[in-house]
């Protein structure tokens, strides 16, 4: 059973706390309780720009990004917890 | 007697909870009340941008989608309850 | 004496509660006060685009129609009374 | 002394009561103390688009007009009352 | 000393009472404090639009012309009360 | 040390009210502490438009200005008090 | 591990108050808690525009910046402060 995010929309699934401090991104105290990091598990095909061309997305399934606290749709899968929003929803992408 | 929703709106029938858990979709506890999965009825035939051009949708007849809590008009066809609603509503497709 | 909607309004005549039941459409019991099925009387030449493009409408006269509880505007013609709307506030056609 | 509208703009003025029986619309009680039917006395010479091309108005001078009840702002010319508006306030043309 | 409106502005001078009794434009009672009829001391050299083409502007020097109560930004010049206004602003143009 | 105002902003300097009676603009009572005049310090390089041209600023260094009273954000530069604002809040160029 | 902002993002260093004093840039006391000068740390590759173009950005990697009060989100990155904002943010480029 696969989820396919529509558009500009991307599936993400939040990094608990200690995943983070390895990665050494520790979000400050007052977001603790909506921590905005996570992984992105699917992307859709891209933005339809006004003069109809699919502008594709720049962060691609495996990511690791930071994301506004108030970002996206909450969404349980098998008992999972993930996090529907869109790109433009996303602040930066983290390399390792 | 068919329903033929304008441009980029599409018809949606809920689907019931016991329906969504065998394809592991459940929806957070808070929104219990308002299940935001559904199966597509029927499409527009597009939307048309500023330049004149018809942007075909992507969800078509059949998909399963998860859409937003509050979105969508709510009409009744012979008994039973459907939403009328924007493609722009469609958080993802379910690909079973 | 014609009535000629403008650009993309159309003009409606809403449909009493029995002419629904015949084609299965009722509208759920919080809506019973607004009707929101009706029949296009006249419409509009077209929606004029930013390219100066004039963009037909998909609905015609004699279609019947569901809109938005709150669409349009109040109009009386010779004791009758109808509703001027845009073409945007129509959710669907209703092919018998 | 004439009055030239500027661009998309019109010059009305309103339809008495009486006036508007004879051509079969009268206004819904409610819209009683601010008739919405005119005639239009002036137009603009067209609406600029973002592309810079001049889009000429539909409506044109002796059209009788109906039009929302709170559109246009009001103006005394040599003691008789007219209104300005934008052709996007005016829902439709009356024609005889 | 010479005041140049930027893009779509307009420099205007109110017109007193008397001066406008003699054209027949007065102003609804309601407006009484707030006169909105004026002369157009200078004009911006025209707005930009989205494509980079200079829309030069429909009122000139010298005009007189009608404009929403609320319009502009007062300056005193030399002791002199004036308005600055963008052209979308102005309502009409009163050709004696 | 030089201040570079990004695209479409520039750097302001209020003009104190003797400096601006020489040249005659007053500006009304109502706005006393809050001047509106200012010379121009420094210039953006333009406003880039949706097509992606860069629009070259209509003010330019050394020009003299009348802005919005609530016009830009101000910022202390070696103790003198300076605004960045965006041209779009420049009403009009005084030209002496 | 680095952070690599989205499109038309950039992350920013605040610059403490003595670091500011140096380079002559105090920002005036009612903003005193929070300082509005920082250094550019990393930048997007771009904004989409709606013809799909890419337009770079104008600040890059070093840059000493002027950005707006409440700007941006805040990030903690291996106990250091950052801030991730959007290039429209920035007020101006401070060139030592």
């Amino acid at each position: 059973m696969k989820i396919k995010p529509l558009h500009d929309r991307i599936l993400v699934k939040r990094l608990e706390e200690e995943e983070k401090t390895e990665s050494g991104i520790i979000i400050p105290d007052t977001a603790k309780e909506k921590p905005v990091m996570g992984k992105v598990i699917a992307v859709g095909d891209g933005r339809i720009l006004e003069n109809g061309q699919k502008q594709p997305l720049a962060v691609k399934e495996g990511d690791k990004i930071l994301f506004g606290k108030y970002a996206g749709t909450e969404v349980k899968i098998k008992g999972e917890e993930y996090l529907i929003m869109r790109e433009d929803d996303v602040l930066a992408i983290i390399e390792e």
